[in-house]
């Protein structure tokens, strides 16, 4: 079929009219279908439910720095789960603190942390006038939602194929002391899937930031997160990039276990350099007097090593990777002649970015939700919730089964033909 | 013997002498002994470790509610748990929220939280000149970590056999409007095992704050952990009379299984009224998708319900009992008639408060630390850990096994009676 924006009104009042029945059809099933959430599936889960078996009631629960991990104390993690997530995250096992399951929640205690007691002694940021996040976008919406809580002001930094615009986030980060952070997500990005070139990497690394109190919020969330064995991407290592260029302080590195063991029940963790280490225990050692130890020799003695945590992702990847291509397979056929969507293949993460028709966002995700899908609300993939394009919509096909994703695309990609012929309806 | 004071000069140099060469062969031994944290004994630890095995790969591992416990969400937590932590809250389970595995974390994050966004709409304290806490003394250490942490400003209120001073708490609260909130552990308090009268509890449910945003923080930490089974306290639950007075915001209640299941691994929680628990939820849905709700399922597995936990503190009274009695017994037996210190019987929780002759605290805990016992240092029981008579010292039996609480205690008994008489000499 030719591209809509080159049919005739009626050609496209009749190409509607056949949607319409198709999509009132589908509509009449009733049916209860969600790709808005990156949720992991029960078979996902079910990889890991050797979990539940490595510890009992028989079990030596010592560490092997010789601590019962049932008893209170160590404050950094035991040393066998700070070398694990280290190796996971790419770092020494002396540069990262393990924290409870939510990786979240450790970015929110980072923000809570400089918002009331600022970074390695700089001035509070509840005491300046003025903070700044750099958010490129399209993003994470929990990210933004975290300093839109905390009152910062956030700037869009359009993504490119390469990572977030660099000539940007240069400019603003080396000349504008409020800018005080940036989110990212530098590896299948949420939502593009793209990962972040060699020289994006360096440019940031590079960054010589008005504030020296900058710090790069680096979500690694699905640094191990492949979907093919053939076809993975790589990311330079920030943390010691930084640290060649003589800005070893610039940088928090977030990782966890959430989409590796389970969602509930993962261990999170922070690593940074040795003084922004210090400054995080500073408010470690009053906020708890240590985070879950079993969880933490739980996951050491189901995984034993990033060896055994690589291997595991393997099997992630078969129920991932299937569930993705059913998705990508129903756009290219359905959607690739049309004109009016964009979309990005993803060598790994949870997410397939699709771009509509400028204004059609909305309306898609409205559409979609009358037929019973619930996608992620469109907007979400940008601060306050405002895509100025109304644009973005992020799928997320990782929680239904593969039969529902079927229906599942099918009712998206009808979404998307009929609001984009209205769209296109209004200027013929 | 006589009362030390009333010993002439000679009497007590010839009892220095003894002591000293006592204390001088314990010495000699090199023992390493700890009597400083309120932390369960391996012997407690065990009783627990049937815990591991309630959850297993073969089990079901949904909630009541359908929920799978592995994946994300649930903020509340699971409803069985919230219905066991209710119970052991003794509030109703709409009423609670649970977390991960500290209670003190519950605690800070709620002081950041007011810092940062207020208390239900209230100015955020870190915008106000000046915020301040009552600190019932003697107390816990890490509870007025958080408030020094914060810059809040700490009020010392006495402890008396009923709880704090309420005069004073009244005088404060009532009337100045920098007061927001105060530290209480009701029962089995910390340090002194006092448990608040019912007087005391009617007094702080009718308080009239100057502050809208005055909480109390009522660290419920040893509402089920009694040392015997016929002599328990009772402490009137504080939410419903809050309610009964009209002031239903004023207070949240925080509590863990801490010492019931694993120090390291339990599950802590947070009451308050549903308007208190809306206000927190705000930040909750920005700091995390959930806790971990396998270690809940995991709590509610083990214990089944309230019952079942009681029970099963019956049995860390079997093992705690015998410790606290070893302790009060050498105190009885060697310092009974001396007048260089009195301390309280306490029927439940954690901790022995030994008040010294004022000025000799922290010669005695230096002293112990000679012949190898750490006790908690000494003024840690006040604010900013000055004791302004440098008298109170805490004592924690839990942990050292009976045979090391023996040779402990003799330490402890030795330090203070060789203190007490280069005091008393000083003024001969």
């Amino acid at each position: 079929m030719a591209a809509y924006k080159d049919l005739s009104k009626e050609e496209l009042l009749k190409e509607k009219k056949v949607l319409t029945k198709k999509f009132d059809q589908i509509k009449a099933q009733n049916l209860h279908l969600d790709m808005s959430r990156g949720k992991p599936s029960a078979a996902q889960l079910d990889l890991a439910m050797g979990m539940m078996d490595v510890l009992n009631s028989t079990s030596n629960l010592k560490c092997k720095a010789g601590v019962d991990c049932r008893n209170y104390g160590v404050l950094d993690g035991i040393p066998e789960a700070q070398e694990l997530l280290a190796d996971m995250t790419e770092v020494p096992a002396n540069q990262i603190i393990i924290y409870g399951n939510s990786s979240l929640n450790i970015m929110f205690d980072t923000v809570a942390r400089s918002m009331t007691h600022g970074v390695m002694g700089s001035t509070p940021w509840c005491k300046l006038d003025k903070v700044k996040f750099l958010c490129p976008v399209p993003g994470y919406d929990r990210h933004f939602a975290i300093t839109e809580y905390f009152g910062i002001e956030m700037v869009n930094i359009p993504m490119t194929p390469d990572g977030p615009d660099m000539d940007m986030v240069e400019e603003y980060v080396n000349n504008d002391e409020s800018v005080k952070g940036i989110w990212c997500v530098p590896k299948y990005s949420n939502p593009q899937g793209i990962t972040y070139s060699d020289e994006t990497v360096r440019r940031f690394a590079r960054l010589k930031p008005a504030a020296e109190d900058f710090r790069i919020y680096w979500d690694n969330a699905y640094g191990i997160h492949h979907l093919y064995e053939d076809k993975q991407d790589h990311l330079i290592e920030i943390l010691m990039e930084c640290k060649k260029e003589g800005n070893p302080d610039m940088v928090y590195k977030f990782c966890s276990t959430s989409k590796v063991s389970f969602p509930g029940s993962g261990v999170a963790a922070i690593a940074a350099s040795p003084a922004n280490l210090e400054d995080i225990r500073k408010q470690m050692r009053i906020q708890t007097i240590g985070h879950d130890k079993l969880n933490q020799l739980r996951h050491v003695r189901f995984f034993k090593d990033i060896h055994g945590m690589v291997s595991h992702m393997k099997k992630h990847a078969e129920i991932m990777r299937p569930k993705f291509e059913a998705v990508l397979n129903v756009l290219d056929k359905e959607l690739g002649d049309l004109e009016i969507g964009s979309w990005i293949r993803p060598r790994g993460g949870y997410f397939i970015s699709f771009d509509a028709l400028p204004g059609c966002a909305k309306a898609i995700v409205a559409k979609a939700k009358e037929a019973g899908l619930v996608m992620t609300e469109a907007g979400a993939t940008y601060p306050y919730g405002k895509d100025p394009q109304d644009s973005n919509i992020r799928i997320a096909p990782s929680y239904p089964t593969p039969e529902e994703l079927a229906i599942a695309s099918e009712i998206f990609v009808l979404s998307v033909k009929l609001v984009s012929i209205d769209k296109i309806l209004e200027s013929k």
